[in-house]
């Protein structure tokens, strides 16, 4: 019996499970949890904006009665997503006024967005086995040319059940926002955590709840790939990154004492 | 003392009312009614949704709390609109999660919304006195003319207080919908009653409230001008609109008989 099943009981009346984790990439087994949720009796939602367009996102084949999706993460305008409920799932609005979208979102709609959130969509799905492909061994490459030319590095999230544009590593002895600070000198874009939670200097809620623990949470930088990302533009991180880490983890010591 | 001084008192909260109303083009005096409604300690919003682009609209000399906009009233895109909230004015998200808006409404940024609504807004504000004349010049040709045609027609609303580039009026004994239909035909796009409530076959409440009887609330169209009409569109209209109403109340006449 696992944790979920642990916790569900009669009372239980809704779960809502992420797809694939956005700041580790991390991809659950919906269509088990949507088992177990069911015949608890509860309701079942997952949020698939990180997984959609990455890997494939059937809301039959998963089981939920509900889903959420974001344009802009599969390469649509941003403002602009969607909320799949099936037939016979409750749904309450929260904004209320106009009859628009069945009484359910008062409110003229978004056209343009609509409109780019399809034809993305359309376009995400017939690449889909090309993306997964490309993305995955550029993900590789960089993890396997980081691990060879840094000492010590951490790669977190799942080592198989993973995004295959998403890597999340920690460099410990070297601080998240410096290294970041540090790259975005040199060009290269990346991420600490969630962009939601951006500003924040909180370790990731994400890695402590792995057990990483808050060093490895604070140092933890998130690369994501896309259709802009190259050979070359993977080859230039693991040249570039090593010193600066290796100066950073120099800094660290001589400042820690 | 008027009807709202009459209503106000010290548990009075909140007022809101329309700058202007959507379906008769009435214009209400915000200015005062923000200084009464602030008098008796209450917080005071107006929509100005439709009088934005058509007649100024400053939260300062209007004495607004709250004020809300909506692009594409005012030649914007479609699906994202703005709220002023003055600074100590209380207000609670409604949409929760992500820190954008500082707290106040999260999710990813419409930002092709947001501009084209900058954009927009810009654009009316440096056109607003043009508009205003032409539009002003164009509504009462129409009223002129359809009343010069068509024996026994109402224009409903303010006869001085309103938009300029709204008209609506009544044709006792000639329902609106069917109206609509024929001038469909003929290529003229008008409205009955608000966006809002189309598919409802309900008589306009702003009609029965202004005192009009349910047979003039049935009957009302609403012309909404703007830059694409010329001086042809509104000959073209009173040209063709008198024969399809005389139809109409012959039609009525007949089976009412």
């Amino acid at each position: 019996m696992n944790v979920l099943q642990a916790a569900l009981n009669d009372k239980t009346l809704f779960v809502s499970v992420m797809a694939a984790n956005n700041e580790i990439g991390t991809i659950q087994d919906i269509q088990e949890i949507a088992a177990l949720a069911k015949a608890a009796g509860a309701w079942m939602h997952s949020d698939a904006v990180q997984a959609a367009g990455k890997i494939p996102v059937n809301v039959d084949n998963l089981g939920v009665d509900y889903l959420t999706l974001s344009a802009h993460k599969i390469y649509g305008p941003k403002g602009v997503g969607a909320l799949y409920v099936r037939k016979g799932a409750p749904i309450t609005p929260l904004i209320l006024g106009g009859h628009q979208e069945d009484g359910l979102r008062a409110g003229t709609y978004n056209n343009l967005g609509i409109l780019g959130f399809g034809k993305a969509a359309q376009i995400a799905c017939g690449e889909l086995a090309a993306y997964g492909a490309q993305m995955a061994a550029l993900r590789d490459r960089l993890r396997e040319g980081l691990a060879g030319a840094i000492p010590n590095i951490a790669v977190n999230g799942h080592p198989a059940d993973m995004l295959p544009n998403t890597l999340s590593v920690s460099f410990p002895g070297a601080e998240g926002e410096a290294i970041l600070l540090s790259m975005d000198l040199m060009g290269i874009e990346a991420s600490t955590g969630s962009a939601c939670a951006s500003g924040s200097l909180e370790p990731s809620h994400v890695l402590m709840a792995t057990g990483a623990g808050p060093e490895l949470a604070h140092g933890s930088i998130r690369f994501s790939l896309g259709w802009g990302n190259t050979v070359e533009d993977i080859d230039y991180i693991i040249e570039k990154l090593p010193p600066v880490i290796a100066r950073l983890r120099a800094m660290s010591t001589v400042s820690g004492g």
